[in-house]
């Protein structure tokens, strides 16, 4: 189902349903580009510490937009023996919803655009037709802003918060008396004939505080006083005579109108929080990047340190699972050659992995996984999930006796909750959300610097005593190079002392220094 | 004319001869953003100097992409007497052209995009059709890597370049020594059989410059070499037996090859430099920005300097026209209320201003002015093509006897020229591409900082005393305020001096700091 601005609202209950009866949910994230900086290579450096990547990817990869967002919902069918998939494709664009709101500048990378282009991403529907959307600050900024002017407003608001004392006179400077003065004497003329309102010209925001507010104390019962629009879109205001029983009303309607503008601005975060609220386990396909830009975009701008991420992940997304990183774990390690989705989802159609049974349900568009519709969020969604149930079931066959359905709930996937798999990094396969990461031994590790003219073969050149290693770039005139012994770490080290065209120092010196720069 | 990647180069010749035949050019250019920065109105300071200006447009609105560039040509046709033009619409896109090219990153304003959303744009054009372009290093840099792959080919290049003694025996890495001998091996049983060609397994970048290398050196004759992809765009080389006539015949064709892949990346800048060339009369509707981008994307980046990006730019557009600036200038200010470009085309087809007499050349799309398209730049780049040419007449009635029809290169437009619209400074009202600006005394002016609490009410009555003022923020905590009189300047000055909530500097103390902070 695509869902733009359009059919948002009237959408939002069946999304919201589709969440609260699944057993699992699949998501999946399309991005107007992937790294803002160097290289992607030089942007997953082999040897990076979970920490480095972190702060990496936040770096260089957040200031783009995340514009397409892929659900898909799972819920099994214990009388059917089958899975009814529903699929959610969201357009997200925010487009600010009045004059004060956030003017958002994001990057977009040719290279990701025009591969997105050439599967026939159709950018108008993002641009638009996107959903808007608001974090969590913006959205507390944006209620406390009603509040305020609502506070201003004629008799309204929570009478604790206006006391009768601090309606005392308004301040109006000198060059708006004039101006106040003569509203003063429309509204004594509106009071005494039989108009039952009166519009005021256009002015500006600046008037019309000085019009809320002086109205507010000279006349705190029997005016109705409202900003309206022209048709050019200058804002005038409109004073309307009233009874209290009508004053009542009109105030009713007013704040029920702004609670829906205040919706409709939160947009697309309210499925967001719905995916959240429900604590159901959330399937992705090599996540980390969906979840650093859905909470970046949807609840806060992500916190500096690496420990502070996996706690806000944890409150945003209780239960994680990429199956990426699950394809890449024993047992599926050894029977899965290629673990890109595409190739994946084939993969675990053949023995010795079933196919899923899973059927759309009633009033879902249908995906044909062989007329692939690969890069379009809902449908990775849905191929996701379908990798899920492949593996998750697979699991079963060890049983004993076997069975062929393993719930999303099973304690046989546990193993596999909040681990979030880390692209080439040689020794950590996964980032564990939910707890400390793994901390290989990197004792057979150097840290090279060198000139800005060397290539690999000039590293293969210079340690070529010893055998086998593993050239790891960091940037043009650094790199980590793995000896294939840790005892041939001292060796180098020595040799090395009087070189002068290149330096070597162990990891551990290499990460004690970094610490160190930090702190100063 | 709609031209996008597709029919770009078919429609190239066509645009060539409407440049060549026009008596002026009209352009426009569409952005992804205006300001990646402050709000717009901190942007443009009211009091400005033109260095900070440019510095501030440079720094804040460089990173957006011109994605759709507009140009309409003016041919007079004196038997007729009207105007006969020819109005394209380019769609443009840094399409990235091959793997090594650069990957540009661009930046997006929602608030902008949203607008040209709302205009009924079409961004699927930009970002699946957009025409690609390089600027002038990027072009010669592209240009010295096929001479470079050239001269390393098989026997090609300039032979000066591969001098004999430079042609001794590679230096292969020994990882890749069997591999390069199994290639050695292959080419050594093509050249003793009857097969014509052997293509070898794909290979890396590297591997394949070794073998380029090697059999250059080995095989100075009797082979040409060619790199090649697969259908899953895996590159491998393909070597084939010559004799030397078929040898020279396939370089010369491998070279045209180059010489077209270079223009088609190339691509939009060819045509800004057949308008640059053509040396004639560009006009534009508060151009500067068109001015910068254009400068920015299709020729270098921009200098720091104003005085160098004036001549710059007087090497790009020999002889601008800004038809914001014309309207706001004697004699036609005192008769044109508003400026911006719809409503000025409309009060110039009124009295006393003519219509123009202009007609669309045959096979070129008309517009008609009472449906409008604005925002679409070729539409744009028409309108302001027949601002200009009423404006241009306009003048021609002064004359004795009166003309109804001055040339775009009469002298009396002459005035006119290289003066560029600068938005919203006071006392400057154009930025003088061929000359030096205009400095008008600021003596009245008191630069002010205060705690950011402070709003415009409270600098008035800080100032309550000197009667009109005027207030041109800079930012939170920091204001120009120009008094009626130069005399209250000193006074001013002189009761500011204990004041311990804000500070006064005059206009001149403020440009002094400014210079010496900047000289630091
Ligand atoms: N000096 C030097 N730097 C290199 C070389 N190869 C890679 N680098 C640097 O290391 C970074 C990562 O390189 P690599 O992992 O090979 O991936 P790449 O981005 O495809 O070049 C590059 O962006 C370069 O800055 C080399 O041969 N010489
Ligand atoms: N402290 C303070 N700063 C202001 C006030 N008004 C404007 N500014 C600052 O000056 C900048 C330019 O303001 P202005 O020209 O009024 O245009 P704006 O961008 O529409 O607010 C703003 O971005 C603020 O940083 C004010 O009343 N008080």
């Amino acid at each position: 189902m695509e869902i733009i601005r359009k059919n948002f609202k009237d959408s939002l209950s069946t999304v919201y349903s589709a969440i609260e009866e699944a057993d699992f949910l699949a998501i999946d994230g399309e991005f107007s580009g992937i790294s803002d900086g160097p290289s992607v290579s030089a942007l997953t450096n082999g040897l990076d510490t979970p920490e480095e990547r972190y702060a990496k990817l936040k770096k260089h990869s957040m200031d783009f937009l995340l514009f397409q967002f892929g659900l898909c919902t799972f819920r099994y069918d214990q009388s059917e023996s089958k899975y009814l998939t529903k699929s959610f494709n969201f357009y997200i664009f925010p487009k600010p919803f009045s004059r004060n709101s956030p003017d958002i500048k994001f990057i977009c990378q040719s290279s990701s655009i025009d591969f997105l282009a050439s599967q026939g991403f159709d950018f108008n529907k993002v641009f638009r037709n996107g959903i808007p959307y608001l974090n969590q600050e913006e959205e507390a900024q944006l209620r406390e802003q009603y509040e305020e002017r609502r506070n201003q407003a004629n008799g309204a608001g929570t009478p604790s918060f206006i006391s009768p004392s601090s309606k005392g006179p308004v301040n109006v400077p000198d060059e708006h008396k004039d101006f106040i003065n003569r509203v003063i004497a429309k509204v004594d003329s509106l009071l005494s004939n039989t108009e039952k309102t009166v519009d005021l010209e256009p002015c500006t925001g600046f008037q019309r505080k000085l019009i809320y507010q002086t109205l507010n104390w000279k006349y705190p019962k029997g005016l109705h006083v409202e900003t309206m629009e022209t048709e050019k879109k200058e804002r005038f205001i409109q004073i309307s005579r009233v009874d209290e029983e009508e004053r009542r009303r009109r105030e009713h309607e007013k704040q029920e109108r702004e609670q829906e503008e205040l919706n409709d601005a939160v947009g697309f975060s309210r499925v967001i929080h719905a995916i959240s609220k429900s604590g159901k386990l959330v399937v992705g396909h090599n996540m980390l990047l969906d979840v650093m830009h859905t909470i970046h975009q949807f609840y806060c701008p992500l916190p500096e340190d690496l420990n502070d991420f996996k706690e806000v992940t944890m409150c945003v997304f209780p239960r994680l699972l990429d199956t990426k990183l699950m394809a890449s774990t024993h047992p599926f390690k050894e029977l899965i050659t290629n673990t890109s989705l595409a190739e994946l989802e084939k993969q675990l159609k053949e023995n010795p992995f079933k196919p899923p049974r899973v059927d759309f349900s009633d009033g879902f568009q249908s995906y044909n996984t062989a007329t692939e519709q690969l890069h379009e969020a809902g449908y990775d969604a849905y191929i996701t999930g379908l990798c899920f149930i492949s593996m998750a079931n697979y699991l079963g066959s060890f049983l004993t006796p076997p069975r062929s359905h393993i719930s999303a709930k099973s304690k046989l996937i546990e193993p596999f909750h909040n681990k979030l798999f880390l692209m080439r990094i040689i020794d950590i396969p996964y980032l564990n959300i939910s707890g400390p990461d793994l901390q290989p031994k990197r004792d057979h590790v150097l840290y090279v610097t060198f000139p800005k003219e060397w290539k690999t073969s000039d590293l293969y050149q210079l340690f070529s005593a010893f055998g086998n290693i593993q050239v790891s770039w960091i940037d043009d005139t650094s790199a980590f190079v793995s000896l294939s012994q840790t005892e041939q770490v001292q060796i180098a080290m020595n040799t090395s002392r009087y070189a002068e065209s290149y330096k070597i120092q162990t990891y551990a010196e290499y990460i004690r220094n970094k610490l160190e720069a930090r702190h100063l």
